[in-house]
């Protein structure tokens, strides 16, 4: 770990992590953000029923996100992959509920993990971008945006019905101070608020920092090594240490607890500690899997000792299909579905998902329910005796009714690229109002969203409209999105006239929320090549944005610094991998 | 069913099959039969150890292949399925063995099916072709060639162990009366020795006939009808109480039995009875996909209420990879795999494959032994306590030390197309020495063997030459075959300094056998168009070749009026599905 005055030090260099806060400060900020929450969520629950945990009833069960990061539906033994190196995610399933149809909210990390902790589609929580027409944005390093103080995050309504909550891993939801996670309901955190991508030049670009709670403890490179030539690092042995003792020290207390387990292991690059490094058939991308599925293993076999298995729930998926211009070396799989992470193909937004909570969700079920990764915020809720806000379009479903009695509940899934519907999912129907994999431009230069894959009119390296015909797939007959309807069928203009009004309904309600990823183009991956150029337009474009601020707040100071060190700087990062 | 008369009269009609012989003519040829099996066999018997069912010891254990028709490897929940619609078939491997890494002996079924029951690759046995290069070829109607004499089937050898011998299905190892299941070791058949194609003209092409045992009994579309509107058959039903009606029969007199369950409702045109029709979330190949599933659990339910179960060993697998030309109506999914039936990539030719054997094959196992189909003739000779021929090359691996001990054996794979060694594979490494999907001609014609895939180099559609430096690729890494190898990696050297000495040795002592479906060029896939026209070079072909010949045996009388026939053929048939 680094000494204090050499991460003091350091953070004035960085462009927009959290600046170490520390002992009475932190905790008056932490003291402050709870009672602004707990006032708002007051007001809510007058409106709905008394929840299980605020009534001093049996103490709710304890809720477990276990959040994977670019790891694809096809990666596990049990959705199908050949080399079956997954037998505790695998027992997992054998022990709780399988969802085969399972999305993600978006087809990349940030806004997924946004969806998730609010509910809502990234275009109501802004976390979007409305630079070009259908792009994908996240938070990189460059970027200032991040997760409004106006979206309540599960972990800050959590709080109502007495649960201790942690993130552990991967933030993303902004790395400037007014995004930290404790700031936002959560009450520990270890972790970084960016990618592990490096390393970078100390002075000019440093290193993504890690944070214990409010203090950063070392960087990705430096004080938590990753030798991008072995694979070998021992993150993903931490971030299980982190979960084990947080859950005994919750259990010992008495309290529940929610534990938003949100590792990057298999995020390129793809890394894994040295007794798992050479141990898959995959290469070092099932490393990093099978290091994954024995700290799962771990983690409920801890659950299972203390005796609170039964009273806790766990739930375990990714945040977007597997990243396929990363493999095979550094990306996984997403089954027999089209293309992966970044499009809105299957492969980019259907999602491993298993459920497991003992004595509640009986075993070896299978739930065609189409659930949505922002059903984990609603179901938490509910898990907590709670009500989701209702101030607020909220996107999750309460799974509930699906886990423990089998129900399953129209609704469809909408997928988005940036404020662009691409295409929309009702029942086993798929339309696609655009298609596009990436530009041309970029295809030439070897970036390839579906290598090995092309559907011709369906892949296309041109924004294609379909929004007047729609392209139509039956995803139970053709998961892999291969043959479109005949327009001239009845079947066609069966789903059509199934799938229109959501749309309709949809997009009238529609309130999008502020952009929070467009402040600079660099978090445009559209844009990726751009970032290898120092003095690029969108670097300038953002310096300028940021420059023409007129606040003196210490945050716009960082930024400030930020920028004028952007002009400088030497970019090293690969802009492919987000 | 039909009366005798009408089928007598008839037959005379029919190009090819098997004429009706009945009472003691029958059973004087299926005695001669035994006994010319019983004596070669006593030879061979001489070299090896006495087996277990000869020797007087316990009763050997009955061996039930349920073998499947173009089901791919991605066509079951266990290997991934999203709809997941085999809970019989799932716990079926949750009770015993799953194999991921299983394979066919050729991407089509005849050769397949050949494969099977000698042990041997198709190569070896005859079932290929010459007319031209890497051309599948299977016995559709008109072709005349079938298994030789000269071959030990599987049920030959298991007569000296006192195994009763059922096939039930498809029998597609030629349809003349020499190459009759009850003249290569088989006590009984229910079944056709065809495809279902149809319907046929009924005086020019007569529908495939379907037979018990010597007796043809009816043809498909007449007394067994298929409605191709529909998809409605009641088939799977028929052979699935001809399974049961045997198993109790076997039971009840104490005899050990071999069933091979051979059914096609899988294949295009794909089938299931009304209880069935509509019920699947996949359309009409799931609905087939179901009833098949169900019938899986009717036998397995029925071994254990016997209390045979654990003295029957049962293995499940397909013939060829899912048919994607017929996709997605009519054929299934090959999962993360390229390409499908009739190709040399995985998809062509791994397989779902399942063992179970309650109280000796431990339950929830997954081996990763590079199987095949081939090795289901050696397993059963060595569950019947017998040791294959040893005056002839088997290809087939003993797997009860895999299925029993869990031990790997290194062995090759070995993918051929007609009498062309396309590919091998070793450990994880696959060298393609050729590659070929169709021809152009086929392709522009709508014909694509690889729907939505499309990986440059690899999927040509001219036949591509790599003798000389292979395309190489790591099978766990990449499955899907899309990333080959660079070649000036060591990774690569490596991969074929283990690969080369395999195929050296292979084919140094590679003694082909006489071609069997050379005779008719319309066996031969890649001219398949030409099958639509009456009086087409190869219909002449065939004819010329058949009237050639000098022979009066009654056998080549029968191939002359066929032969007269096919002059004046009305082909309906498609074609395209083998």
């Amino acid at each position: 770990m680094a000494p204090p005055h050499r991460q003091a030090g350091r953070v004035a260099r960085f462009a927009g992590p959290f600046p170490p806060l520390r002992g009475s400060v932190a905790l008056g900020v932490v003291a402050m953000a709870a009672v602004a929450a707990a006032t708002r969520w007051r007001l809510l629950l007058v409106l709905s029923a008394a929840g299980l945990g605020v009534t001093g009833a049996p103490q709710p069960p304890n809720i477990l996100l276990l959040l994977m990061d670019d790891m694809g539906w096809g990666d596990l033994g049990v959705y199908g992959e050949p080399s079956r190196e997954t037998p505790n995610l695998d027992r997992m399933a054998a022990e709780g509920m399988l969802f085969p149809n399972f999305y993600t909210a978006n087809p990349l990390c940030s806004p997924s993990r946004a969806a998730l902790l609010t509910g809502r589609l990234p275009i109501r929580s802004g976390f979007y971008t409305t630079n070009g027409h259908a792009r994908n944005a996240y938070t990189p390093q460059e970027i200032v945006g991040g997760i409004p103080d106006s979206e309540l995050l599960l972990p800050e309504l959590l709080k109502e019905a007495g649960y201790t909550s942690k993130i552990v891993g991967k933030w993303h939801l902004g790395h400037r101070p007014q995004f930290h996670p404790l700031k936002h309901g959560f009450d520990e955190w270890f972790g970084s608020p960016n990618c592990h991508f490096g390393p970078y030049d100390n002075k000019a670009r440093p290193n993504i920092p890690v944070y214990r709670d409010w203090e950063m403890v070392g960087r990705f490179y430096e004080e938590f090594p990753i030798n991008l030539k072995t694979g070998e690092a021992n993150l993903t042995q931490i971030y299980l240490q982190e979960a084990l003792d947080f859950i005994k020290r919750q259990q010992a207390a008495h309290r529940p607890f929610f534990l938003h387990w949100a590792i990057d292991a298999t995020h390129a690059p793809v890394y894994a500690s040295r007794p798992f490094l050479g141990t898959s058939q995959r290469g070092r991308y099932g490393d990093a899997v099978r290091e994954i599925d024995d700290s799962v293993g771990k983690i409920l076999h801890l659950l299972r000792d203390l005796s609170i298995a039964e009273n806790t729930f766990v739930f375990f998926t990714s945040d977007n299909g597997a990243a396929l211009i990363s493999a095979p070396r550094q990306g996984g799989s997403n089954g027999p579905f089209l293309c992966g992470k970044q499009t809105t193909f299957e492969g980019g937004m259907r999602e491993p998902a298993i459920a497991w909570w003992p004595g509640h969700i009986p075993a070896s079920q299978v739930s065609h329910q189409l659930g949505s990764i922002m059903d984990l915020f609603t179901t938490s809720l509910s898990l907590a005796g709670l009500e989701p806000p209702r101030d607020r379009a909220i996107d999750g479903l309460d799974l509930l009714p699906t886990m423990l009695q089998g129900r399953l509940t129209d609704r469809p899934v909408f997928y988005y690229r940036g404020n662009t519907l691409m295409a929309v999912t009702r029942g086993q129907y798929k339309a696609h109002f655009w298609t596009w994999t990436n530009s041309w431009e970029e295809f030439r230069q070897g970036v390839d969203f579906c290598p090995g894959q092309n559907v011709s009119g369906v892949t296309t390296h041109s924004q294609e409209e379909h929004t007047k015909l729609p392209l139509v797939f039956h995803l139970g007959r053709d998961p892999g999105e291969r043959f479109p309807l005949s327009i001239a069928s009845t079947e066609y203009l069966d789903a059509l006239r199934q799938i229109t009004p959501v749309v309709r309904q949809h997009q009238e309600a529609l309130v999008p929320g502020q952009p929070q990823l467009n402040v600079c183009n660099r978090a445009v991956m559209a844009d990726s090549q751009q970032l290898h150029h120092r003095g690029s337009p969108s670097v300038l474009f953002c310096c300028r944005e940021i420059m023409a601020t007129q606040s003196k707040s210490a945050h716009e100071g960082a930024a400030r610094r930020a920028c004028a060190e952007a002009g400088q700087l030497s970019l090293g990062h690969r802009g492919r991998h987000l």
